[in-house]
């Protein structure tokens, strides 16, 4: 069967985020009060597997070997 | 008073998702049976706001400004 996880992949507290810098500085520039962006990467994935057990862990096993960097990110698996 | 609201960002159906197709062949090669992966991009962004409907009606306008293309992304707002 196929299942849907979804793999959310954001920075951990103290690693600075570029990205969400840049948002934030452009939304002040335009006038909105932003105090703080944060940006997450999720990964909706679409997994062939035996069961939601095999799937979560299919995807937990590719979070560790490719989808995230343990030394900079945290990431969580959820089935959709 | 400050709220976070969370910004989700997806491309709409039909428009090609080059970072997931990138990520679909690489866990394919691993050996992994992905059928698809879809990329979604979250801006999890402190407001200061008089109340929780302003904050949101805030973003709403700077996603339209800034954050998301309309013509290839969909986006949603919620408050966190």
């Amino acid at each position: 069967m196929s299942y849907t996880i979804e793999v959310r992949i954001e920075l951990k507290k103290g690693v600075i985020d570029a990205e969400g810098e840049t948002v934030k500085k452009s939304l002040n520039l335009l006038g909105y009060r932003i105090k703080d962006v944060n940006t997450v990467r999720i990964y909706a994935i679409k997994v062939e597997a035996g069961s939601e057990n095999d799937a979560v862990e299919e995807i937990n096993e590719a979070c560790k070997r490719l989808l995230a960097n343990p030394v900079i990110q945290n990431y969580s698996v959820t089935v959709k």
